[in-house]
């Protein structure tokens, strides 16, 4: 695949995922670790604009110098104008006016990719296909606490599945305790936060080939586990009685029988589907409360190489903290990962929502460890 | 006209309201005080079905009963599902869905409406026209904020005027002491809160036949008047600083100059038109810093047919409180005035934004006295 | 009584409010409205060296420059250093440092009463030994809730009643309509909201003799009265909810029985007492329960001397505003009241905590609607 | 030395600690992390009269029942008194009758300590010794804060001192890569978190012998470390913004010298001194700043063997986790720490505020990112 057929394809992916919407559905912002799906449209267009078209292609014409206003990710303002505002409060640009945008971008990329690239942005071209993936994973998630949060408990698409691999077999596997190789070494691209490749010691440990299912973590739900503070940490437990947390989040209790919002709608808990949209707050609780741990991110990566993964997110017992050796790369495109490393918890493997051949066994995902509107997923270590 | 041609002339003023909207406008709520225009347009629809299709058009079948979820005022929730949410992160249901609500509910009020009413019925109507007129008030301020709020300063209608009528000559009016009359005696519609007509006794006060223009309130601001708490209500004064508050919503200085956005757009400010969208207290403190008053709403409705109002919301001194006698009226239809007489301040008049021939000298208009995103202004008394 | 008896009489009763104190009782503040005993006390006694010692007497010598950043109402800092902290943080300057402080005021002002005062000076002791009354009704409220919010629930004086005239026998009295006169008109000490004398017109109403008891709001309760919030305003129902409010403060429901708080201790509730400590949220609630109304405060004004009072402030329906005509004094004593006109109600009457002499029936008492921490009472209106 | 003797010496030395204060030092609690140091002296008594005297000596009588109300450092109640305080909302118990419920629970021990003990109370019994030493600490540092944040700057002790040992010579310390053996392997007390010794794999680096001094953190506010956002973690950088830090805690720019409140007062920044009282933020930015960055945990315990420590705590680069095979103790002991391994960022060392022999080079402290009031300081790595 060219590099002009690899940059249509993830970009035409993007609108792919947006293509069961409703205008409507593309506005609105129901909290704010959810940005509204125009805006996922917007910004990674954006992204290629300022950070190559820009730099790089002689006489490109800006396509609209106030867009930098409301798809620069962080609405520092430039020039005179000073309004703070939340995402979800602009109306504009309309829906059309940024498929609009992004075919103008997308022109101007085709054409200028029809030139030689050096290597600087090749490596920026290629962040640029990443960075859109990693909004295509976001952008489904978000659309399906849009969806999800609303009263009429919309349709996304009709039988959409949550689920799409087969499971492991039940089992452990164990991996001996030694100096193990962390970190990506391949000759791709990967992360600055996934390098530099190092060593970790492993204690021994056994690691479930399979996550945690719906019907398991009944169990906990029906042993009591969220009224009882022992299985929980401090913070967790707060975050449980202020929030009056009582399941994973989705589920509805209706009847006496628990229902679970999916993108497919609105449908009885699968109770073999692997549990979903919890925090790491409720898989520390679960593990605790099994009398096991969370694997930390090095013992996943050990691993992973013996099971099947992708399904979910899996939270671990890392906290997200640099590499041995760990730099930032110059300039804005610095400021990718490391700064913030601190106060959040590192996921591995994948899920669902993420694009195919995004992910890889080094990838380093990370939330506070309340949020719950990814699919996470519980993978238990003894 | 006949109860049909104003039930339809005032149906469609609302759909004519948001004409210039592009469907993304119809959709957000920046602030908590402004709702989306495509929850206004169903809100008054689901007024008409539920206190007059309902209970009094045989055979009428509701719509949609989720619609009590999304269009009620306060969101209690009915039957099983219980989901916390703001009105402006309902993406659904969508535009084109509330225009066929609309259009569902006209049809069967046009039906019924054919019939013989009784008294009820008619009041209930009569007031159902008064509360969508209302909304359309609402509707216009609440587009206004949110497109004034988005970077892009989008234009509702180009060339649109803010100011209709032709302000009064400068001039004072005198009002002897004395017994006056207050409150509503037509026979026609007003709301509870208007009733009864009772006496007040009023000293002699001197009031102006005009209202204070953009040019008088910059000399405020050169004056110093947002920096001097000696002109401001100690809460008035908190509210300045923790907002940092220095110039009436809606205008920026760029360049040195002062620019206002309008329904035109973004304009250098008029200094001859009227301030507006101020809040009480800065009302408050450009009054104390001219030594002056602003009218109690008693002053005002005595006084008022002296001078030509009706361009913006006139604050005045008076708290929102029950006239002597007042009395709520059975049923959900009682809650509404009665239960906001408390921290809230009269306003009088009215302003570009109210629906013709909807409002009259005895109307009480009433708001929290931060709040500025009405077409408020000042008239002074001394 | 002299200028300098009424001085020493009036200081030395602050000094005896908090004689059954320990030393730990004068530090704390438990909620931002009530502030540490050890602040009233040096508070009072700054006013005196600031408004007249150090302007006034000649070769005073300031005691602790420093004081002026813990005494001064405001905080704002004077110099260099500058410290944001609430009054109950500060545990200097101690106790005993304060009465010396109030020990070498008092010296430096009896010396100085000595002197002939002109006219100016006059007003502000007289200003002075009224601000300090008024903290002396705060100090005794204070160290009740302070007291009565200590798990040990400690007796501040044993056998200490909070009730003390006979009530009035039940009955109403009947006002007519008319004009009448509102406001002080004597020759003595008066605070400006008190001013300008002015007429009101009143409607005829009926007013109770009695205070509502504690048994008759304890029949509200039994009705349900804190679940329904068809009794409520709109704010007055959020803030029952929000902070779970089912009875006055200080009961306690312990096995079955109501037990109150008083400064003699935790007792069982005295049902022929009036109610008390109370929001102006509940006295609206009660009275609209019982279908009648409160007061306004010129409802009051006129029929009190029809009638006992001076057990409970008692909550009217009027807002805290100017009178016709009201004017602050210049300079910071100006400050006194008029900074306060909004979103306040009015309460009249005293009660058991305010000093001897120290109100007169044109005295207006005013807090926001939810504060309860007063000795607040309900008289209805038909 | 003797059990009894060891008992009486450590509870004396938390007298000890409080000796210089007044009465109102011990009451005031400034903000939540910072306890009055009479709950301090309270809550440790009521330690050991609840898990050592009401368990295991037959015949005790509980002190009073009530201070299980205030003592228990999660204020949940017991039985029909549900009062929700903060712990600087209590004056009483004063402060003599904790110095009596001190002396009377000293008595008991004293005489329980006579008999033969089981394992199991002489753990309890160490665990309460450590449990006590913890708290001086926090008392010292609680006191500062108390004195600190008042705007009178009292003196703790004059000429008290806050670096007590000789720094290295300046330098730095090679550690080879390689597996190292890290966690608590003696036969005396540790605490669990110190648990299991296991093995980790450290990469090669080199550690500066000497903590940053306060001339060179100048240096870092010279160069505009505050406003630069590129040092600083994303949370880092919000935390300086909307607090308006530009300084370490307890620094006072007057007239143009940094002046900086000790326990010995107020007093010009000592350039020599290590610098304290700063954020795991700021920490990170002051590394950031200078190409290096903080060490891990791990380092730190490898290499601390080679130069002096114990004056600040010192900030590592690791989250608070659990080691390999960590478990926590059964019963309310157990909740000891595990409960707080998230969010949170390990220190290692000792401060000038820790008791002589209670700290260890296996001890882990732990706090929020954003603390400041204890004596942390920075040991850079490269």
């Amino acid at each position: 695949m060219t590099l002009v057929e690899e940059y249509l394809q993830i970009r035409k992916y993007s609108e792919q995922v947006c293509e069961p919407l409703q205008t409507e559905d593309y506005v609105v912002q129901p909290v704010v670790d959810v940005s509204p799906p125009k805006w996922h449209l917007g910004h990674t267009t954006w992204f290629f604009e300022t950070f190559i078209l820009k730099p790089f292609s002689s006489n490109y014409q800006v396509y609209n110098d106030d867009y930098n206003f409301v798809f620069n990710s962080y609405y520092e303002t430039v020039g005179n104008r000073v309004i703070r505002t939340d995402r979800g409060n602009l109306s504009r640009p309309g829906v059309n006016e940024i498929y609009q945008y992004r075919a103008y971008v997308d022109e101007a990329m085709v054409n200028f990719l029809a030139n030689a690239l050096n290597d600087e942005v090749r490596e920026l071209l290629v962040l640029g296909f990443n960075h859109e993936q990693q909004h295509q994973e976001l952008l489904l998630t978000d659309i399906k606490y849009i969806l999800g949060n609303n009263p009429l408990f919309p349709v996304y698409v009709k039988d959409k599945k949550e689920v799409s691999v087969i499971q492991n077999e039940p089992g452990w596997i164990d991996i001996p305790a030694g100096v193990y190789e962390i970190g990506y070494d391949g000759t791709g691209f990967s992360f600055d936060n996934e390098l530099n490749r190092h060593q970790v010691y492993l204690h021994d440990f056994a690691i479930s080939k399979t996550l945690v299912t719906n019907a398991e973590f009944l169990e906990f739900i029906h042993a009591g586990g969220y009224e009882n503070f022992n299985y929980w940490h401090s913070e967790g437990w707060d975050w449980v009685k202020s929030n009056h947390i009582a399941s994973p989040m989705y589920w509805h209790l209706m009847d006496g029988e628990w229902f679970n919002y999916t993108l497919g709608g609105l449908l009885p808990v699968d109770l073999n589907a692997p549990v979903s949209h919890i925090s790491y707050y409720e898989s520390y609780a679960y593990a605790s409360w099994k009398g096991m741990r969370l694997p930390t991110e090095f013992d996943w990566e050990v691993a992973a190489k013996h099971f099947n993964w992708g399904e979910r997110w899996e939270w671990t017992e890392s906290a997200y903290l640099a590499y041995p050796g760990f730099s930032k790369a110059p300039g804005a495109i610095g400021e990718y990962n490391g700064k913030f490393m601190v106060n959040q918890k590192v996921l591995r493997g994948a899920s669902i929502a993420t694009p195919q051949n995004h992910s890889r066994i080094t990838y380093r995902n990370f939330f506070h460890p309340h949020l719950r509107w990814q699919y996470t997923g519980i993978r238990l270590v003894k």
